[in-house]
């Protein structure tokens, strides 16, 4: 029964077991990743599901991220499916060269739950009925038969160890323990059961000596012009701190994301000045995760900045800010289809209104014509602008025209909407800023808006959207509606050059997770 | 530098390496786990950003499904660090054992990009530069330096192969290369690259022999009940069928997902068949996706069942088709907080529009009146009920009477809101259906509503929604407004017994993803 565990032992060429299953290991043998002191984990994932692609494995996703919080270094990570063999080879395996071995799964009743025995068969021993775990079966589910399928749950390895967590929150003590045998600690494979028992147990992987420090660089460059500084700094800093490099192709504020993590606060520190010295000037960016909050200081920076791209967002600005003059926020809402213009537009829109009135109470309003089967990821990023900008949106479905009327009805106040088209698109070009009725008060129109409407659509209306897996892009035609003449339409067209560079850069940074 | 291998080799007894390479291997040894004649697969994610918990790997998720669609059985995954030694040994165990290895990651310019050397170590071969990936290079990068970074795209293994795949939706042959040693194919790491790679060379992989069938059964009782027919089950079919067994407990449709896998159909229909019979009678249920399409006649069957459920479900319904009879869907709204008892109404008013107006273009109006720091997990079910129910969410700031108020001065057509409380609820007791002014058209009516305003208000609005972890509660306090009289509002009080198990079940199966 000692035949796994002594082959594996054999095969890494450890001596001295007992002894070192008494205390922590440190890290030896080919596979030891951390380079510092550190204790390591190894983490075995265990159940067909995952292999099978039924179900993503999400546990050690958690585990390695609270481990390295705990001072731990995980070193390897597997995945085995419901095999006694498969699942004893791989814990003996592991126990003999990582502190810790934590074990994800396989612990209920049934027939595909096999750890318990796994773990015995891994450390030579045998299965015994646990008289404190019995006891809990008893206590949890009226059981005392030794035959039950809750029972399964008493049969544990002989030196079967067990630990009670304490909840976080409330400071009580767990009424069920987890079960550890020498350095291996049996999880449930349940995620919320799971990080339920990790956190109330984290004292015991909790490292005294051991804490990880890390930093992070954004760099707006290619991998391959920074590759001879990164090669310089991890010559120079190699052993002492671990630096990562990792493309990022969703993101259009950076390319590369830099990782810098050591033991040694002074080392990284030192190994971060040396990259921000080395690496070309102005290629390190801070990372934008609220472009909204800060919108009215940095659109209005822009255009006061007197730049090409400056002196069109001014232009559009004043458009806007004309439409805000006119109308309240009641009477006015903007046109959003989840394109790269009109989120373009959105977001001038919400800098004029944030800066022209800070304190309001009323949400900006927001117009999405629904067509017939919008893509999903359209509708997600509609929905995610929603919360990020905290409009008001309101969906109405069919042509243009029939959600015009629609919208009417259901809004009367509506005065005036915000449409964002390019000059440079086709029949654009002999628009007008505020075509359309002005002035009127909600009053038919409809000969005065037909030709505009009809020029926007029969331009073809061009919506696209970015995924995290890269751009998606889509091309649908409206068809050309006569104009219901219902509500006033304000049209905006944004001056050359201003939908191109500032669009894309807005949308592909909003969408990015 | 044949020495990782053949300690390997040595370990699982293997012999013949040479003719083992030239064609797809049987698996074999204690991980062997493919219980049929399926070609056999090995995952190895490579990356320290994995095992640091910075970021989630995807990968193996994605490659497991597809190669079990294309007839392999993924048979382990490991994720191992960007060390040479590491990804070494376990390419060199993984070659031995599996028909064939995907790995992922580290074959990038930087230093950290470790993949082509390490799996040259594994088989003992040299890194050298490829003709036709220098010419790649040449084209893309239009560099011909030995030494620059991008040159460390062509270092490979001595033996590799160029594998070019074929878009699946254009057929053209992708312009650059998937390299492949022995049974090793060396994957990029950035997920869409790594996918849309393994979909263009899903013919290297496919299985012309080997079809998965699955079936799967949901159960709706605790895994302990049915443990011993399981049992049985397995015992029975061992080596034909595999038999998972996975509770959910974030479900409220089922508790068990059985799920039942074979190479041959037949037995698995005789798998199937099997469990059917012997599962005690009623407990295997089906599995509900789309509670929303058959709302009409699942709630409508529900009210004429007789049942005392039932009765209760026809009394509420009485009421919302009195609502419907007296206002357009112009002038109505329903108001939702997220809560159990609004997500009943809600599910009650749409089954009773399902019913009377099928053909309808208006979406049912949904008022939710937003506190001032909600949580986020209601505020995503809120959106997703505005997605499944494909309803016009108006969204409200501030205490009840300031959103009814501004609600009015938005819609000033909204005629009557739909509300729910408990017949149980405190002050609830005395209320009775259409409290408020009924037949008046919009006019001020402060006085009519302000009893029930207040009596609901004073009760204490419950909130309460579901996570995927289970159940998050919360309660809190609306402070008792006085009335606005702006709006007409239709107070709907259910039944004893409605609120309970049909509300409960509606929101917890809702939440479910």
């Amino acid at each position: 029964m000692w035949g796994v565990l002594r082959a594996a032992l054999r095969a890494t060429g450890r001596v001295g077991w007992p002894a070192a299953l008494c205390r922590p290991m440190a890290a030896s043998g080919p596979a030891a990743v951390a380079r510092g002191s550190a204790n390591t984990a190894g983490i075995i994932i265990i159940g067909d599901e995952i292999l099978k692609g039924y179900t993503q494995d999400t546990n050690s996703f958690f585990m390695c991220r609270r481990l390295r919080a705990l001072g731990v270094s995980v070193a390897r990570i597997s995945v085995v499916p419901d095999d006694v063999e498969a699942i004893a080879s791989e814990v003996a395996a592991f126990a003999a060269r990582f502190t810790f071995v934590l074990t994800s799964g396989g612990i209920g009743p049934t027939h595909d739950d096999v750890t318990f025995e796994a773990v015995a068969k891994a450390f030579g021993e045998r299965v015994i009925l646990h008289p404190e775990l019995v006891a809990l079966v008893h206590k949890f589910f009226g059981k005392t038969e030794v035959q039950c399928p809750e029972m399964k749950l008493a049969r544990v390895p002989e030196s079967s160890r067990l630990n009670y967590g304490t909840d976080r929150h409330t400071g009580n003590t767990f009424k069920y323990p987890l079960v550890s045998v020498h350095n291996v600690y049996i999880f449930p494979g349940i995620p919320a059961l799971m990080e339920r028992a990790l956190d109330g147990l984290a004292h015991l992987f909790q490292s005294k000596q051991t804490h990880f420090h890390s930093r992070t660089i954004y760099v707006a460059s290619d991998e391959m012009f920074i590759t001879p500084v990164l090669d310089w700094a991890d010559a120079t800093f190699r052993g002492r701190v671990s630096l990562g490099s990792y493309p990022d192709w969703t993101s259009n504020y950076y390319r590369v994301k830099l990782t810098l993590d050591s033991e040694s606060e002074q080392d990284l520190e030192e190994a971060y000045r040396f990259l921000m010295r080395e690496l070309p000037p102005g290629i390190a960016v801070p990372l934008v995760t609220d472009c909204v909050s800060p919108a009215a200081v940095e659109v209005y920076g822009l255009a006061e900045s007197g730049s090409a791209l400056g002196q069109k967002v001014a232009a559009a600005l004043q458009t806007i800010e004309e439409a805000l003059d006119r109308y309240s926020l009641v009477q006015l809402c903007v046109g959003f289809n989840g394109g790269k213009d009109c989120t373009a537009l959105l977001h001038l829109v919400h800098a004029a209104v944030q800066r022209q009135f800070p304190a309001r109470q009323e949400r900006l309003q927001v117009l999405y014509i629904r067509t017939v089967s919008p893509f999903p990821e359209m509708e997600q990023f509609i929905q995610a602008t929603v919360q990020r900008y905290g409009v008001q949106l309101c969906t109405v479905e069919g042509s243009i025209r029939e959600a015009l009327a629609h919208l009417k009805e259901q809004q009367p106040q509506l005065e005036a909407v915000l449409m964002g088209t390019r000059r440079t698109d086709p029949y654009s070009r002999t628009l007008t800023p505020m075509t359309g009725p002005t002035g009127t008060s909600g009053s038919s129109c409809a000969s005065s808006l037909s030709p505009t409407v009809s020029s926007m659509t029969r331009a073809g209306a061009s919506m696209s959207c970015w995924t995290r897996e890269g751009p998606l892009r889509c091309h649908r035609t409206i068809p050309a509606p006569a104009c219901p003449g219902a509500v006033g339409l304000c049209l905006l067209p944004y001056a050359d050059g201003v939908d191109g560079p500032l669009a894309l850069r807005l949308c592909s940074s909003l969408c990015s997770p």
